[in-house]
């Protein structure tokens, strides 16, 4: 048996993308913003006050009038009287009333009761304005963003204790197949242990989801029915293998009866048995069974999917040489994961003779996408890499 | 009042580094792996098996004598008697005894009680022999890994069930200042909200350890002084703020009485006022209260302070090119943030003028270091970017 028809890997994308709805207001929580690392704003955030919310100095150092000390120098100080025509100031302190500047601390003397300011200052030198940095009512930051430690330190100190933020996306995580042990206890021939629901659901979290992993389902038919009788209650459905051709392979079969399904087969290596369908309204991914495939699938599918929902650009990316050549096989697109030195920004693609051999991935930390119309990539050529 | 000397980047960095214990096998947990996203592998970790454990199938379709269907072709098919010269497998399977390799299901046809075999395979051929993935004992994992979702995968399927990993480093996190308050409602002329020890804490969190946040310490000797009582519950302690040389800066006067002052000052721009020392075997980081100053150091001293305890390396970077030139003060090195437009590969400094402005780091997605000796970059050169 074969796929009926491969659909190339960015018309798969693209189809399976119109399907995913991005999360709405209906999908905002409110959380305390010490909660809010990574999370991803649901709204606008405006500064609830001004940043500075006085005038504030800038420098230790001391307050002046910027007309009196305009032409203070080294050789031709101006001598000003202490706590009446100038006064001595921290860092952050209010610009006291009547004062227009600050003389930082090295650039004055103490002499006495007098100040010798050795330096010009001009108005709101070294001060701070009301509003300076941000205004009250001021977007200081978008819908979509994702938080950074440093984001969350702006929110504060613009008074922000709360954040509305997208919850998290939920999705089951069905490992199938008759195939499979929870541990190696329980192998014999014929058998391994289950472990592409525990990676998808790893990277379900690390992509800003929520993983509840079902147990084992067995290649059996009803059973895998049974997997969609709760799709409600989910974001989104990840089934992992039994979606290739196989006489084991129901996956394809169920959701032909229970949703409509919108691709079956993706002209990607490896990744090929990639299935995605709708149930319920509930957008279904069936991923590979063989480990390096379900990676690929991942990053390509699943990650698109979570980031759609929760509003993220997935840009990240960096060019990289190749130190040796790629070949790839005409009119499919290849998933080569590539081990990237950073030093050297060089970069040697990871091979490995199977799609079933997880080590090739573990020791990749990068991946690039040679498209379905290139057959060679050479040494030297400079790549776009993403992060594995 | 001055720095009374400051220590180049790269000697503080060495300096610092220099006092920072790498956690050894005492700093080892035991978790459950499917708790290991992230986590640090303590040891080397080896395969409890053979992977496959057994001779298998690496195809659906049939199992032969490869001897037998030496010459078959598309327009000479070989017959072989189903169930018996011939058994149907699934891929998985174990190869059953007496056959030595798959004939693909589309290569094949059944054609009564028999299979026409349109396709020579070798011996072994779509068979994954036992142990040709991993073999029992061989290593999957070495100390130092930080696990991803498919690491994780691999060490699944390598019969792993726990992991030892490195504890998470414990941090006390200590904003200190009499300007700070909590919220806004505490707000006045001269007060700012707390916002460097929630910063802080969530870098400690993204860079593997476990921040405690105390509350907010005022500009007094005896409480500064209070902080380093339990330092030996804590793998290092981070101050921010009180690190510069006014008056209120106590800092440093507090560390001199408790313990060893390693470096104060450093010729970074901003960061400047960054200070390291050892109290009670622990090491202490005093991070500048300025905002852009303590995200500049708590990447060049913090971060690698974590990652040393961690064995991590931090080495993930990537070069851009520049659309806008940089000056930079000659004598320091410059932290400058960028925005790096990912599609072109180009990057614009994010500029401020100030250290305090933070909207200019979350406006941007990466650093770039200009060294001591550089005072312009060019707009086209292509620098060195680190993640931000």
């Amino acid at each position: 048996m074969l796929f009926e028809k491969l659909e190339s890997l960015h018309t798969a994308q693209k189809k399976m993308l119109a399907k995913i709805k991005s999360f709405s207001r209906d999908d905002m929580e409110t959380i305390p913003l010490s909660d809010g690392l990574d999370r991803i704003l649901a709204v606008n955030v405006e500064s609830e006050i001004d940043v500075p919310h006085y005038d504030r100095c800038a420098m230790d150092g001391y307050a002046v009038r910027s007309q009196m000390v305009r032409n203070a120098s080294r050789t031709n100080p101006v001598l000003l009287e202490k706590d009446v025509q100038t006064l001595w100031v921290h860092t952050g302190d209010a610009l006291p009333d009547g004062f227009d500047a600050v003389v930082k601390a090295e650039d004055a003397e103490e002499i006495g009761k007098m100040v010798a300011v050795y330096r010009a200052v001009r108005k709101n030198e070294n001060v701070g304005l009301r509003g300076e940095d941000i205004r009250a009512g001021e977007l200081i930051a978008e819908k979509g963003k994702i938080l950074r430690p440093h984001d969350l330190a702006l929110l504060r100190s613009a008074g922000i204790d709360e954040i509305d933020v997208f919850r998290k996306p939920v999705v089951k995580v069905v490992p199938t197949g008759d195939e499979l042990v929870t541990s190696k206890e329980l192998l014999k021939p014929g058998k391994v242990i289950e472990s592409n629901g525990l990676m998808v659901s790893a990277y379900i979290t690390e992509w800003g989801g929520i993983p509840e992993i079902t147990g084992i389902i067995p290649d059996d038919r009803q059973k895998i029915e049974r997997v969609f009788h709760d799709v409600q209650k989910y974001d989104m459905i990840v089934v992992t293998g039994g979606t290739s051709v196989g006489k084991r392979d129901l996956l394809y079969d169920v959701l032909m009866d229970v949703g409509e399904v919108i691709f079956r087969g993706v002209a990607l290596r490896p990744g090929k048995p990639t299935v995605f369908a709708v149930v319920d309204n509930t957008p279904v991914l069936g991923l590979p069974g063989f480990p390096t495939a379900c990676v690929a699938s991942s990053y390509l599918f699943l990650k698109p999917s979570l980031s759609k929902m929760l509003h993220r650009s997935d840009n990240a990316s960096f060019n990289v040489r190749l130190t040796e050549k790629i070949h790839s096989k005409a009119g499919f697109t290849s998933f080569v994961r590539l081990h990237v030195d950073f030093e050297k920004m060089e970069s040697v693609p990871v091979s490995s003779h199977g799609s079933g051999i997880l080590s090739s991935v573990t020791r990749a930390n990068a991946y690039t996408l040679v498209d379905e119309n290139t057959e060679v990539v050479e040494e030297n050529e400079v790549v776009r890499a993403f992060p594995l």
